[in-house]
This record gives C-alpha cells, structure tokens and sequence, in this order.
C-alpha cells in the first residue's frame, strides 16, 4: 500500500508499504477514505520535534472496516468508523474517566502499540487499529457519505474534538462571551464549538481574510485582527470595557498563551489546546490575582466523537469547512507545503 | 483605641491609635468583638514580605455596627457584621461576576481606600470601613453569639471562605475523591469545604495529631503523613491505584504546588489558594500531557458568605474549630509566636 512517510525535517514522501493485518484478536485493519494533515505535523515537518528515522506519519483518518480479528465485538466488516488521533483500551480508570488521552494502555499512529506491534500512520491507505473495538467510533447507517459530509466526519478525528475540549476548558456556556486565540482549524473549530455550547459573543483573532470568512460562517460575531496589547484592547472595547469569561488557546506559543491570559477577565477560564512548543510555563501568582483558572491539554476525542457526530449527522454543525483543499493521497509532500506555507488552512487527502 | 502594628519583621507591637470615625457617606465604623491572626500575616512577620513602615495588622473581623454614614442603606448601628478580607464595591463588572478580590475600588485593611484615605487593620479595637454596604455581610437575628458561633462566623472572613474556594476550583462535589494538601485553618476549612460539597473521599495530608484530629472532625476520611513521592504513593495506594479527582493546595510552597499536582489524576483539578511564595510556576506542558485544570487564587469572600452563614447558623458547619487558642488583643505578639512556631493552628484575639 502507498504511505507517507517523513524522513527529515521537509522531507515528506509517499511509499510503498507493507500492507496491514490483523496481528491481535483486538485489531481491526481499517481501509482510509479520507485523512488530513494536522497543525501538530508542521512540528516535525518544520524540525521543532526531532525526526530520528523515517516514520509513518499522520493521526486522524475515517475508513472502512476491512477485517476483523477474533475479539472485535462492535465492529463489523464494512463499517464506516472514525479514528480519533490516538488509540485507547476504554476500560483503565483513566478511560472510564473519559481522559482516553491518558489511557494505560495509550498508543499514538505511526507508532508502536502496547504489545510493542508497529502500529501505522493514518496518512496511508490503511491502518491496523489495536484495541479497535475501543477507539473507533462507528458511523451509524450505511449510506455513502457525500464529500461534505466525509470532510465534517474526518474533523471528529481531531480539530473538532480538539477545538470542543478547549470551548470545554474555557468554560463556555449560555451568555458567556469568549475569545478564540488562533486561526487555524483548531481556533475555527473552537469558534464553532463555542457557538454550539451557547456563547453569547465570540471573538475570532485572525488577520486572514479566508479564515476569517469561515470563523463568521462558524458563529463568530465580532473579529480582532490586532495582536498583543492592542489586540487585548480591541476586545476590552467590544466588549464594553471589559475582558472575556471565556477564551481558547489553540496555537501553542509564548506569544499566543500571553494574547490569551490577557484577554481573560478576572475569574475567567482559559481553555488551551495548542501543543506547548515554548518555554510555557504558566505565571501562578497571575492566576493567583486574577482567580483566572487554566484547563485543556490533549483532547480525549474519543470521549467527544459520539456526541458531536450526533450534531454532524444532524447537519447542525459543518465543521468539515475548514478543508479548503483536497488532494490525492500521493500529493502528500505538497499538502504540507502548503499547510507550512499557510496557503491552505487544512488539507484534505484521498487515498 | 488599641490596635496591632506591625514595625518590622518579628516586631508586632499593640499601640494606642486615633479612634476611627466615618470619612465618607458609604462608610461605617465597627467595633471590633473577634479577630485573629492569618497564615499570611506571617509573611511579613518572617519577613517573606517586605514592611516599609510601621502598619496596621489584620483583615479578619467581625463586630457590630457602631456609627454609619450618611449614605448608608443596608446597615445600621447595633449590627453584627462580618468583615471579608478586602473591600469591594459591589457595582462593578468584577463584583457582579463575583470576583469581589477584582474590584476595580478594591483596598486591603490596614492600607488605603479608593479614595486615598488610609483603613485600620483588622486587629484592633475599632476599623473604619469604607464601601460598608457592599463590603460587610449583616448576621441576620439579633442574638448575642457564644463563643463556638463567634468563632465561626470569624472564619468567614477568610479561612473558611478560602477552603471554599479551593474546593469549588478543584472541582469538588458528589461521589468525588479529594486530596487536601496543608493542615493550616484553610487546609481543614477545605476539608470541610469539601464535605459539605458531597466529596466522597478526603484525605488529608497532616503530621500534626491536633490538627489530624480537627481534620477527621471536618470529615476527612483518611490521613497521609508522608510527604513528596512516598505521599503521592499513599494516596494512590487509598485510592485503589489511582490519584485524586480534586485536589486543594492550601499552602502557596513550590513543594505544596508540586504535592498537589502530583497528587492529581489525568483530568483531575487542583484548586489553589496558598499565596504562592516559591517562584511559583506552573509546568505547562505537565497540565497539557495531564488534563489537569488549575484554578483558584484569592477567594471572593464576600461572595460566599451569605452561602456559609446559612450553613454555620444552621449549625451545619463549625468551622470554628480552627481556632485552639482564644487571646486578649493586648497579647497580639504572643499570638504571632504561637502561629510561627506551629505551637497554635490560628489565635483569636478579643479586644
């Protein structure tokens, strides 16, 4: 089967591979219809994280149920499942807490599963998925989903699920107002995580005329594209000389934790979500102060999908907007060109 | 009148002062029955925290109603009133949203108001408060309290308040299981915080057998005294492998902090209320990979007296019990020893 693979910092290629079986009564091999390429894979492409060999790479992906191993119970050839971005067993405290993210038995794409078996990425035209009958999430009903429906689906993998667990974090709610830090899938999607949880007012950052478009389409009322103290006092001012109760971090930075803390009014709720690539330590004694409280991390989107799939099926949400290319899976390397490029906000990929 | 000055680290001195008088309409004059000595007065006293000039001491009182300005509504002499340890307005977009502790008119006992007119301290025969309607919490009735009730609504004020807070921002509440980390008043308060919000399980992490003893009356279910790896360890082992739901970080140490956080479950929450006094930063990274929510900071107590009022009237709630020594005002440097060298949990001083 063809796979992308990274080799080295911008070194992106698609390669034949083995194709996957089933190795444990607990698998399933999944046949991808659609993957995408995350923000969070920029970090390696763009050397931030190291690349030590060449690794399979990508993490969220829909599919088709191909086989099954001996145990799967829920699952059946032919279904149409979702995986969210990391795999988990369901039955540790963690799981059963809803953190699937912190599961005992937690394994990541691309990588190695708990029994040590390679596990690969979802950037492919197929993947082993262990302990399936727990990480995915089937799609009920069996017509074919057409390419909007397919784009919303894929976005359960993570950028929904991620964008909801910062809305969430930040304590989002009916009458409350928010702000969205970060334009990329994640911030949109938390745009549209924030307008379905009730908030009264959301904010969107964004200096990107595109991307600004969607965050309206997405619920946004009002955009600041100013950053810094200046961004800080574009929102004091719509807000009518106060800060939000409620704001999403979905970048990652120093600079864009800072634009976020200091969007928060006192006792607000800071939801954040982007991977920490700076020092990122947070202040306490400013916490302390201010009595704003910090939450959010990975999200557990598996605990998510079920939920917000109800409102995708439902066609009350669209989040799958934030795709503005599709292109064949062997367009790998130029989709995260242009994701690093920032010419496309999120790019689509077809086995 | 008499009233508690604080000259320089270890010097604590009780000196005659001018007897206070209504400045402003919205002031009252209340003469002080109980007050008492904080964990936090200890920071200046161990010369943590600087003390320029001589300063009057104390932002925990209650007393009655002994004068009112001429814009008084809500009070009226003869009142009994308990003292929050700041002053706040009440009409702003802080205190609306509940976060008195960001008023934009806030002032601290012992410094100065809004208006640049200075405050008298808590400990001492009789305190000018300004904003007094927004500010002082009426005890409904007009019964003279014992001395159990006195000292309950005393804790108001602060400790209680503050073990509250704690609690509500570690996310306390039916069924859940809670690590409290410090034995000092606000420590047990959070105990018993948290027992009122249902927790299921509370260990308390003490060494002290009074305070251990006061901790089981409060409601907790069980005692560590071990400390760093080996007290994560102990409460692991009660909690049958895992770590705690809501943890509460009533000390403000950079070794408390990290008790705390690794006490806490992946998508647990830590609630803090110690001043923060290490360098007092927060690993994000740690919360990102954890799921761990942090919140906390000065408790708005004003905002949860009139909750807790109800509570110790109906005698639900003794906290108390916090205080083991009871002192004349005149012996205030003997009870700034006592609290220092851990020979007293909290001292009340009667003028």
């Amino acid at each position: 089967m063809r796979a992308t693979i990274i080799h080295a910092p911008g070194d992106i290629r698609v390669e034949d591979r083995e194709y996957p079986t089933v190795q444990l009564p607990t698998d399933v091999v999944v046949k991808v219809t659609a993957t995408c390429v995350c923000g969070s894979d920029l970090w390696p492409y763009r050397g931030v994280r190291p690349t030590r060999k060449p690794t399979a790479i990508g993490h969220e992906f829909i599919g088709t149920v191909e086989s099954i191993g001996s145990g799967i119970t829920r699952l059946a050839v032919g279904d149409l499942v979702i995986a969210p971005f990391v795999i988990s067993c369901g039955a540790c405290p963690p799981c059963l807490n809803g953190v699937t993210v912190a599961c005992e038995h937690l394994a990541g794409w691309g990588g190695r599963d708990d029994s040590g078996h390679p596990v690969d990425g979802g950037q492919g035209e197929a993947v082993r998925v262990p302990l399936a009958d727990a990480t995915l999430v089937k799609v009920p009903g069996d017509t074919e989903p057409d390419d909007a429906l397919r784009n919303s689906l894929l976005t359960l993998s993570d950028v929904m699920a991620t964008g909801h667990h910062a809305a969430l974090a930040a304590k989002v709610g009916p009458g409350r107002t928010v702000v969205v830090v970060g334009d990329g899938a994640v911030g949109l999607c938390g745009v549209l995580a924030a307008r379905r949880l009730g908030a009264e007012r959301i904010i969107a950052m964004s200096r990107h005329a595109d991307r600004q478009a969607i965050a309206r389409e997405f619920g946004a009322t009002d955009i600041v594209a100013e950053r810094g103290d200046e961004g800080v006092a574009a929102v004091r001012e719509l807000l009518g000389g106060v800060l939000a109760d409620s704001v999403l971090e979905c970048v990652g930075t120093q600079e864009s934790m800072d634009q976020a803390l200091h969007s928060t009014r006192p006792g607000g709720a800071l939801g954040f979500v982007g991977v920490p690539t700076g020092g990122g330590e947070v202040p306490l004694r400013y916490l302390f102060d201010t009595n704003i409280s910090i939450g959010g991390g990975m999200a557990p989107a598996r605990t998510y999908i079920p939920e917000l799939l109800a409102d995708v099926l439902a066609g009350t949400i669209n989040p799958g907007r934030v795709f503005d290319v599709v292109m064949p899976l062997e367009e790998a390397p130029e989709a995260y060109r242009a994701m690093d490029e920032r010419r496309a906000i999120k790019v689509l990929l077809t086995p």
